[in-house]
């Protein structure tokens, strides 16, 4: 199944794609696709009743509405960092040992294809196509790896944008460089574990102005996905509908030389396997 | 005012307090103290009410009622690190040029005096004895600190309950050693800014199993709270409701040579100065 949320910001009605151009309403059935909704069940809900519409022909079309991302604000939203080894080669920084984890701003989430802002102040603005795992349950202590595949809701596509300057040189804590407004576009669709054949094998990539920065692949993650899920509930606990985003590929504009930066007025593009695809354009915050 | 919400874990009904013995019951006006209600206008909403109800003498017992963290889950809890000069040299660590910024779990809030739970592996919990600000409502890009200081709603004591391996000892970002479930004591309640003379001048104190370990005074605070609230929103977009910790005075755990850590069966009793009192027991994760 793939969720989607569509309608003007901060008005999205939960949705289930069928195809490029039409989808199924939801909203009779559950109010969002937010943290209630997946301690509910989740997509599971919806099974019985997209497969009735389906056979009814109930689909409605696209028709040029506003996409959101695919769930509401979550509890949480956590990172983990440096979690492809090339990528961590490129930023100058050791593998790590174990996962890194920091946190952005929950209310940075905006749909897939919503405006970026330059924060003010900002001269190191940076782009992370990232995989991201939207959490399906209450997660506590999680007994294994198997346990915590069974908690995953969805993946989605993520663009982690970064601004460097505040995340390195200003304390050391990376939060302060992840939380602007619009840093967290997210969709267009979640899909359901059900639908990937296998999630560590996915190609990612992303364009700025049309030339491709990021290339890679989930087969290099250091630490999988259920490893993930896994590991963080020994530290928290993680809630239904938290969403995780599990690091970038290389091809970060930290990583050349000379760095690039975004500036306003360009345009990124991105998209991972089976997760669909994003279109952002760079504005300087008003 | 002073705000408190009263009842089992998870079904609180807020509160306004009248003196040490009774309170008025405030949850047929507002549903809860959350980020709608702070978005609303937040305590200004209840002053007629309030004044009403104190005339009438409908005023209730607390008769022995759990007393939950004075606001619901909140967006985000921001923390303050090494906001105390004498808490950064006792830490070995430099006293910041600017203000170290990182967040704990959400869902980390409890009551004043419910159970802290050490987690499973650890080895140096540790406690915080903090002034936390909640805020009034959305802040973005703020003017300066005149604007900073009416977008707070209200201050409250806040025990930062940290777990100094996981902090320090496991990849360098903070927060996996900060949000733990229960690891963010709250209450007894919120007071509005025109009930504190200033702010800057709030003894504080942390006693573990009746010693005293914490002594300090907001007034050896680094950054100060309308300087922390304008900061923080150039880098994010802060919401109602969103709750900041502002970091510790001296006399935590870890600065002890050797250093003292919490152990099952303690008891951290801890208060500020007109933020009322705090009292947890200390027991191992289940």
């Amino acid at each position: 199944m793939q969720l989607m949320r569509l309608g003007p910001a901060g008005q999205e009605k939960p949705a289930v794609r069928v195809d490029d151009n039409t989808y199924i309403d939801v909203s009779d059935i559950v109010p969002d696709f937010d943290e209630q909704f997946f301690a509910d069940g989740g997509p599971s809900l919806l099974t019985d009743v997209v497969a009735e519409r389906r056979r009814a022909g109930t689909t409605k079309p696209f028709a040029g509405q506003r996409i959101g991302a695919p769930i509401a604000r979550p509890h949480q939203i956590l990172c983990i960092g440096l979690n492809y080894s090339d990528h961590a080669a490129e930023t100058g920084q050791a593998v790590p040992d174990e996962p890194i984890v920091f946190n952005k701003a929950p209310n940075t989430l905006v749909g897939p294809n919503d405006t970026v802002l330059i924060p003010r102040g900002s001269t190191k603005p940076d782009w992370e196509v990232e995989l991201g795992i939207v959490v399906g349950r209450r997660c506590r202590y999680l007994a294994d790896e198997q346990e915590a595949a069974a908690a995953i809701a969805g993946y989605v596509l993520v663009n982690d944008v970064s601004e460097r300057a505040f995340q390195m040189e200003r304390g050391g804590q990376w939060v302060k460089g992840k939380s602007a407004e619009t840093f967290n576009p997210c969709g267009p669709y979640l899909v359901t574990p059900d639908e990937i054949e296998d999630v560590s094998k996915l190609d990612m990539w992303l364009h700025v102005n049309g030339v491709r920065r990021q290339t890679g692949s989930t087969a290099t993650m250091l630490f999988g996905v259920a490893y993930l899920v896994h590991y963080l509930s020994q530290f928290m606990v993680l809630e239904p509908g938290d969403l995780i985003n599990t690091g970038t590929p290389p091809g970060v504009g930290m990583g050349f030389n000379p760095p690039i930066w975004l500036r306003a007025g360009d345009v990124m593009e991105l998209g991972i396997e089976h997760l669909g695809s994003q279109r952002q354009a760079v504005e300087a915050a008003p």
